[in-house]
């Protein structure tokens, strides 16, 4: 942890929007993006963030983008579960090699990668659902299971940590990488319950990458949903590593989203 | 398990060498390689079989090759662990999805992936080495552990397990991926204890293949050595999943490769 800037590439996206928002004065912040980010849509607390424009799949943008961070947040590539197979292989697995590579190369001391929960979404099979997504039932996953991916977007988010594992493994980068849940603001998703079971407020969300950033790891993969009474994926190694502490709890919404 | 004829991608290499000199006569072979594979580099027994010239990165390629197939044994790809990034992702990775999905849209029933050592050579900490390497040491792999890779030969080889779990679990192809040891025909490595520990024959290659096209089975990762005396990779799962019962031991060798 020091003062030096935050590297948050995909800046743009929906993480990058909830992790702004909350921790924005946090930290320094060096925004990169494939599209410009317009300052209206920045928080206050970032709107005189130096912005990069450029593409991660590039190893000459990263390497500019990299220089004098101590931590890299990356978030960029396509987020679309049902995204192609080639825009997945560029975008997601071909970016991530090449902002761990460079980001090793340079030193850059962790990496904190943006995983998703499509990574192990086969787990939940016929079998399972839905009471898997209920209280009662104590089906955890807890990050030391291989993948099950859904879709070819969570064999890409796989590849990304497996990434990670090798850069750690070989030259010693610190990396996390953050399944994360279902991302809403203000309140869980309506009537889904999956979706509640593994929400992450926006709240808990910008907590939880300022854990990553500040915290001390080698190479960790935890799930990153708030800490919902129904829940089939486990906080514990979140907590433990990390230090996250959560706030919010779908189980204090109805079914149709509103508040209890 | 029918009488359809097995595709053989990367026939042309050292293991499809080991498979179809130990098993040619098996089964009806279509063999699949970039490059022409001329008729005196095959055995007698398959000198005869269909041979196809082409990339398995090419979609249409692969549709062709697998029509009639009931399975399918995957071995094309970069085969060496310190190849570049760039060749691994295309020829490992994409090539491998386009295998897996070519293969499931086409109804092909099994597919049989040659993974490797590599994507778990980093569990070889310095801690554990060499003693690990040694029959007293009760170290074991067994194919439930996440992917540790010792290059990005090994990430390419990660990924490809997980893209045929996806194929798996969402269009029920049968996909086992065998962690391929040290093959080596003859005598084990030489002079290498890591690679003694590791050694696969090329009769126990033949026969652990052979289990593979004509076993049932869901979704395995297997190891691929011999009954080594001396060994950090479990074969118990191949033993129980595919009915592997390998008849050779680096233990039978002195350290230079001579027979005791």
């Amino acid at each position: 942890m020091t003062d030096d800037p935050v590297l948050l590439t995909g800046a743009g996206g929906r993480v990058g929007r909830a992790i702004l928002d909350g921790i924005g004065d946090a930290h320094e912040w060096r925004l990169l993006d494939r599209e410009p980010i317009s300052r209206s849509r920045l928080p206050e607390s970032v709107a005189d963030a130096e912005r990069v424009i450029g593409d991660v799949t590039k190893p000459a943008t990263v390497r500019e983008a990299v220089r004098g961070v101590s931590t890299v947040v990356h978030l960029a590539g396509d987020p679309r579960p049902e995204a192609p197979w080639e825009s997945v292989l560029t975008n997601n697995v071909d970016g991530t090699q090449t902002v761990m590579a460079v980001a090793a190369e340079a030193g850059v001391g962790s990496v904190v990668f943006a995983s998703s929960n499509h990574a192990v979404g086969a787990y939940e099979t016929e079998e399972r659902t839905p009471e898997m997504y209920r209280a009662s039932d104590e089906f955890r996953l807890d990050g030391t299971e291989l993948p099950r991916p859904s879709n070819l977007y969570g064999v890409s988010k796989a590849a990304g940590e497996t990434i990670g594992r090798y850069y750690h493994d070989s030259q010693g980068l610190s990396v996390v990488c953050v399944r994360i849940g279902n991302l809403t603001q203000g309140h869980p998703p309506r009537n889904y319950e999956r979706g509640q079971a593994m929400w992450l407020s926006y709240r808990d969300c910008a907590h939880l990458f300022d854990r990553c950033i500040r915290a001390d790891y080698d190479f960790e993969i935890v799930y990153g949903i708030s800490n919902n009474e129904r829940r089939y994926y486990s906080i514990e190694r979140a907590r433990e590593a990390l230090g996250y502490d959560p706030q919010d709890d779908s189980a204090e919404f109805h079914l149709d989203g509103s508040p209890r």
